[in-house]
């Protein structure tokens, strides 16, 4: 798979100078940051924006091991074949107008994989959005190159998507909101050859991936993907689109993909240890929450401290921890001790731990430094649901602090966070720095939460999805 | 209740200089929009700020209708008292120390029944946040002047909260993420005497109040409080703080709730056409998608048309919606025959109707018009939830021209929103003006329409919730 993420040249077919079609855009993607050789092949251009153009691949010089196809359906198979036998190793289709319209596209679809299994070259696609790999800056897609106008903002999910929207509008979305950084995004398409199994173990050996995110419309070989779930040793979160009998019509309709029984596979999926996620967003999150893990080693049960400004969002989160195998941890007398003397007398501290009079009376920075030190310190609790607010002048923590308390004894702050939106996004950004992860609705929160420390207890004991880790 | 929104006299009793402190910070707030008559008592200061201070309310010349008490609690009862024998109609009481916590508090908190008992004063709280009215700028509470930084955002959402942060920095996240424009929030704490059961018939009958929202930790008078939502003309959104039991104890220590078995009331929640929510800002997106239910002449069934321009947004809108009550429209040979001449021959349009090659072929302005008309005008649909997208030089969706068409059909329009941040914001500001609810995760834009589409229902067959819209 090499060769897909970090070719030795990469040939552009279809490449053209109209700055409207995606032909143009795949090129100037390419340009912006791709460091290896560039071919654009197209016969009606001798060059494009100053770079030379081919007439066909046939005439591109070496080392060539890629080619990006974006040209009308009917010419993809011969041009496939043209490919295979200039001795490049992959093609990405990204053109359209295969199996998912109907019998005609199914039969270029056909071609295409007969040249596959005959030539041995690798298809990726067709129908798909190919890579984006934000570390080398190599964008080998079609996506808007408004994409470049924000920065490509680094980190440690990558994604494994059946959908072209995923590693397009929603990757712009995602980033420009701070919800996460990503390493790489494979937009597979049709999966006429190339599939989550060959993708799914590159990444899990990339070392600039953390966790992935996978929607998933078909398995293309359900058996394998679980052996691969299981011994992974990153987190692996999937979505799976199509799971209701009106859903799995319209994923036919949207990728040719059968999207099989659900309820069957959902069993298998826990037991490989598989995260499923219940919507787009909802799937970064718990990419972003399962990123950490390694970090969190006294991760032993769900015993959660709750530290919050508001009695309303400590019962909640109470309310959302019931069946989750999170629970309320027991604050030891030595915690509680300590606690009460940033307390007022007539407040006496609990968990959740309402620190608002604690605050009133040093400072929200105090009160929250020593709070946080105080329970991240207690045997008894496993990890922290800290509430954060930013607002006007007020910043209720020190993300740098809170991140090396959390770091120094292994267990992990995960956070809610309310306010203003300008500052909501400051902190977003510098707490993806500190790698703690944060959410703006308290019930994912909690649900990000409780699928790390049912990660960790999996991790222990390979096979068995443990729902309940309170002894 | 008209004393508490709209007091002709408001006497602020704890009032001080010391711009550290809440006292302060009600006089600020309370300067900054309020139109009435404004008294600062303290016996420790002449003025505060260039207004005459009073030395007791007993000083306080006429009319005065309102006091807010923010003062410590033992002194509380004494006041109140005052406040009575003066002829104050109302008083709002922030400062907390009541039953909260203990049994010091629950004396005086016993006194403060006794006194409203007894005299005929009424009294909101203690430990509350008070009121805040946009549409009057009124803000009696002691919530940061800061709020004052961002525009109170005016809407037909209204609040009643056991709670200070939601009507603090829960209010500010919300309005200036674009989320809900608000109309009064009123923040009940430890609902001494005045509950939801006063406050809710007053918002219904409020006419810049279109759905009311509420977070409750216990029900004050379950039986009314029911009867005051069978019988509301407006939606009415209940989240229930300690439905679990470890939440339940989290809550007594709040607010002295006695939170109940919540699944009890859950049945006479349905009959009652409550619509629950399940977290803070869902009910904020429960309010927003409720809150245009007259306009919806045309709502009979659940049948929704899903128009995107992704066809993995299309399979997840169809799996969020079994067993919601709504279901994907069969589109009419007529409605067909229409979209036909937009999209390329190779792409048969359905449902969901994937635009994304009929917006490269038309444009996405052009494609999105054609398509929105015809499927509202389609009889077989009642509803229509579109996947928008803003980022680059991209717009895909003129919001008027949408809003006009679902106007003059009567069904309602929500939108799925991805994009750019910056380009997010703006557009939300501008759905919020033509009044169509946008929402960030497609999992949320579903689970508030069918709460609209019950809601419906639920209208025209009084004291049953039906489940199922499907005949």
């Amino acid at each position: 798979m090499d060769f897909f993420f970090k070719p030795r040249g990469l040939a552009i077919v279809g490449a053209t100078a109209n700055p409207k079609k995606g032909g143009y855009h795949i090129l100037y993607n390419v340009r912006q940051g791709f460091k290896g050789k560039i071919y654009p092949v197209n016969p009606h251009y001798p060059e494009i924006d100053g770079i030379p153009c081919f007439p066909s691949v046939t005439d591109v010089p070496d080392p060539v091991e890629l080619a990006i196809l974006f040209v009308p359906a009917p010419a993809v198979p011969e041009l496939t074949l043209q490919c295979a036998r200039r001795g490049i190793r992959g093609v990405i289709v990204e053109s359209g107008g295969f199996s998912e319209v109907g019998a005609e596209g199914q039969s270029y679809q056909e071609a295409l994989r007969r040249i596959a299994a005959e030539t041995g070259l690798r298809v990726w696609g067709p129908n798909c959005m190919g890579i984006i790999d934000t570390a080398a800056r190599a964008v080998f897609s079609f996506v808007s190159p408004s994409i470049w106008e924000d920065e490509l903002v680094r980190g440690g999910v990558s994604l494994v998507v059946q959908s072209g929207m995923l590693s397009g509008g929603f990757l712009m979305d995602a980033m420009t909101h701070g919800q996460a950084g990503f390493s790489k995004v494979c937009s597979l398409g049709n999966k006429v050859d190339v599939n989550e199994c060959d993708v799914l173990p590159w990444l899990i050996g990339d070392p600039d991936t953390e966790a992935v995110g996978l929607y998933l419309e078909s398995f293309a070989d359900g058996q394998r993907f679980m052996e691969i779930c299981r011994e992974s040793e990153k987190p692996v979160v999937l979505l799976k689109g199509g799971k209701s009998p009106e859903g799995s019509r319209a994923a036919l309709s949207h990728t040719a993909s059968l999207a099989g029984n659900h309820g069957v596979v959902r069993g298998a999926l826990a037991q490989a240890g598989v995260i499923e996620a219940a919507d787009f967003k909802e799937m970064i999150d718990l990419c972003v929450g399962l990123a950490g893990a390694p970090c969190w080693s006294q991760v032993r049960g769900g015993r959660i401290a709750v530290v919050t400004y508001t009695g309303a969002g400590g019962i909640l989160s109470a309310d959302f921890m019931e069946g989750t195998g999170l629970s309320l941890a027991d604050l030891s007398p030595a915690t509680l001790g300590t606690l009460r003397e940033i307390y007022p007398p007539w407040m006496p501290p609990g968990n959740p731990l309402d620190l608002w009079p604690a605050m009133e009376r040093q400072g929200p920075l105090r009160a929250l430094s020593v709070a946080l030190k105080a329970v991240c310190a207690d045997p008894g609790v496993d990890g922290v649901l800290l509430h954060a607010f930013v607002g006007g002048a007020v910043s209720y923590l020190d993300l740098k602090e809170a991140a090396e308390t959390a770091r120094s004894v292994g267990k992990p702050v995960f956070c809610w966070l309310l306010g203003r939106r300008s500052q909501v996004q400051e902190f977003k950004e510098s707490a993806r720095q500190f790698r703690i992860p944060v959410y703006g609705e308290l019930s994912r929160a909690v649900t990000c939460m409780a699928a790390l420390f049912r990660y960790k207890q999996h991790g222990r004991d390979p096979g068995f999805l443990c729902p309940d880790l309170r002894k």
